[in-house]
């Protein structure tokens, strides 16, 4: 018995299936609707989830013309989400390659302010020239430097979001003083990527810090992961894998002097959800028949260098692809999907099927019961502390998975009956941090107060 | 009669009086709570004002000891205001110094669509050399330059706010059509700060731009708001500035080829306000005795490039001060402190007072007739389309505000009785503007459809 897992539910639009839209009764606008997100984090609120979840990229990704496109900034949408909640967590994802840390770790801040200690942040670095040309670059940095601007984007964010210390407000009308000048320290951060002099322009938050994600799972993604993630959402296709990851990720966080159980793992799941399994298999051929094939056969071959005339539609991928070190873009993700064609012998025809269900992320179609079973199993066996469900078609895939699985969930103990903590971190079961400024820490840096 | 005109709530913690956090009753912690801000922006919703707004800097400003600092970041505060309000705008500062065009433009845009269609920008560019050194840089680029900066940023964010056009999204689930491909535009913007390809990442919000707002009044900044701005915040003392300036800025819209009438002009009010006159003066010199002088001054001096010890608080300020041109911080306010000293004869202790009540801004000390009387003669001799409304504390003091001086107003035809439409633009009596890429449009920009 593993004990209660942790969930999060991964909100798009209309779903992970790319072509949910196209279903009927689908509601094509919700990428533009805040209503329709503070819907779905309130019911998975009501099912006692972990947190709710939002991707992003700062730019304009995939083909307006075949689905639903742009977005509104999460950040933004989880303030409004968190104005309609009282206890769900909410995660967004911010890029350290293209913002500046003094304004991102205030915004994160002022998240963890305003729903009272319940932001976490899934830290990026944005694969993609693209990106990078909505920011005054021809073509986005290498993978390795966007990895160590992001250690040092995480450590500066760190040393403001700690700049005052909790005690610092003492609001004292009376003497006149409404904060102690000595517990308001200035940072004095000077490294390779950033100079910021700080303190950040807003008390501490209740969390202390929001709650740190990570989600590439590449080696430079890793060894981030292990050194500064307190939640990890990754793709894994089979148990195997899943387990594979998890040993590997553990054993990374203990070489890196953490508590390997300060680092929960949640394997992306995308059910799909049939009262019976043939049913959902319907479901799930049905979502792939909406596919349109050639387009998303030329977003594969953009993704691996290639011109689309050499990945014909029915036939397996070629042999000479480029190799991972020579893919600047998500190093990890590219090899999952062709180990994924190769290992499953699957023509690009049927490997788009595949991820257009899930963006390489681990489809799984059955009965509610069938889909308890194999959270409980990964959750048994070393693979996962808990699951990022990433509903093919939504708001009904996870209506369903709310209403069917997680009553199998409650009553197998896998799943919290109410929530025992106010913040995220408490939901995670993940320690607030003290402030590294604070007299009482152990740390030795400690900036000049402020005069 | 000037029919109607706009008012709009500054909202400031415990109010814009810097002693006002220690009048009895004050509350010391609105500066981090949420709900306090939902509040005062359904208080100012129920008496139907154009908008409120919200300041900001990317630094801790004053000195935290001193008086409630740091803030909730406004974009966030003002989506929570959003999703607790119907109908009123929502400005907030932002800083085109310290932030990327493209996250930017796509945080207003989220707003927008967020609180349906009442977002505002009020541009500053961001004075002082401590906010510069929480962005990587030791000193703050020049006035002018931040001003060449602040205009292309606008440019940029306004071709990104139209790189959708409104009719782009056609959603059509049984061809499998989302958007039409030939509606969303690469900017491909090239100038001498940005290099943005485009499209934004967000389709086109309810009112195309957020209404752009400018406070600054120095002559680069009247410029700009000539050129860009749709609604003017000032600090005026006197009518007869007042005048002068309305007349300035309407000529300068002329001259850049605008509607004058598209730029409204809203001066700031500080409102201290009593059932008799004698009971406004007697809290206002109340606040003014909360002021801890010595620290007042020494942030004066700061201002002026001076050592504290050349200001004694019982003498006039001295002769040989600085001219605005040697000034790199913000230019207007500087003058206009100085002549107000000069004009009144102040010392530098009853100066301190007179910028402790608002910064700067006109300090109204009297009953709601009296109140209402000012604010008319304004709008009917030329010097105001709406006030800026600063009181000097919150929320009673804008408590009074709306129980006591509105009322007055209605019975004179000076604010509406009820909102006739439901964005800010229609509120502020402003057009949409339509996208520049518009196939209809008449502007000769057109950038290359996204293939």
């Amino acid at each position: 018995m593993p004990g209660a897992m942790h969930f999060n539910l991964f909100i798009i639009d209309t779903g992970h299936h790319e072509a949910s839209w196209r279903l009927p009764g689908s509601y094509p606008l919700a990428n533009i609707d805040t209503e329709y997100f503070e819907r779905l984090a309130r019911l998975a609120e009501s099912v006692t989830f972990d947190s709710v979840f939002l991707a992003d990229s700062p730019v304009l990704q995939g083909d307006p013309e075949r689905r639903p496109s742009g977005r509104i900034e999460p950040l933004t949408l989880l303030t409004a989400a968190a104005r309609a909640t009282r206890r769900i967590g909410l995660i967004a994802t911010a890029s350290t390659s293209y913002n500046d840390p003094y304004n991102l770790a205030r915004r994160f801040a002022s998240l963890d302010h305003v729903s009272g200690g319940r932001a976490g942040w899934n830290v990026v670095t944005t694969a993609g020239d693209d990106a990078a040309q909505n920011f005054g670059l021809d073509a986005q940095p290498s993978h390795a430097q966007r990895y160590q601007r992001a250690a040092e984007f995480v450590e500066v964010a760190r040393k403001l979001w700690d700049s005052w210390e909790d005690d610092a407000i003492v609001a004292d009308p009376e003497r006149g003083v409404w904060a102690e000048a000595g517990k308001v320290h200035a940072i004095d951060h000077r490294g390779q990527f950033f100079q910021v002099r700080g303190p950040l322009n807003l008390s501490r938050s209740p969390q202390g810090h929001p709650l740190l994600v990570q989600a590439g799972s590449s080696q430079d993604g890793k060894d981030f992961a292990a050194r500064h993630a307190e939640a990890v959402f990754t793709a894994q296709q089979t148990l195997e894998e899943g387990q594979a990851f998890y040993a590997d990720l553990k054993r990374r966080a203990r070489l890196a002097g953490r508590d390997p159980d300060g680092v929960k793992i949640l394997p992306g799941l995308v059910p799909v959800i049939g009262s019976t399994e043939a049913e959902a298999l319907e479901l799930d051929a049905q979502l792939d028949r909406l596919i349109l094939a050639v387009q998303a056969r030329d977003r594969l071959a953009q993704r691996f260098g290639l011109d689309p005339a050499q990945l014909p539609l029915d036939e397996p991928l070629p042999d000479d692809l480029p190799t991972e070190d020579q893919i600047e873009g998500a190093k990890s993700r590219y090899t999952l999907i062709v180990e994924l064609a190769r290992r499953e012998k699957l023509t690009v025809r049927q490997l788009i099927g595949r991820l257009g269900g899930g963006r390489g992320h681990r489809t799984f179609a059955g009965t509610p019961e069938q889909i308890a079973d194999t959270i409980e199993h990964w959750g048994t066996h070393g693979a996962a502390d808990g699951f990022n469900i990433m509903p093919a078609v939504l708001p009904s895939g996870f209506e369903l998975f709310a209403d069917h699985v997680v009553p199998i969930l409650r009553r197998r103990g896998l799943i919290r009956h109410e929530y025992q903590g106010t913040t995220l971190r408490e939901h995670y079961g993940l320690p607030r941090p003290p402030s590294q400024f604070a007299s009482t820490a152990t740390s030795p840096a400690r900036a000049g107060a402020v005069a």
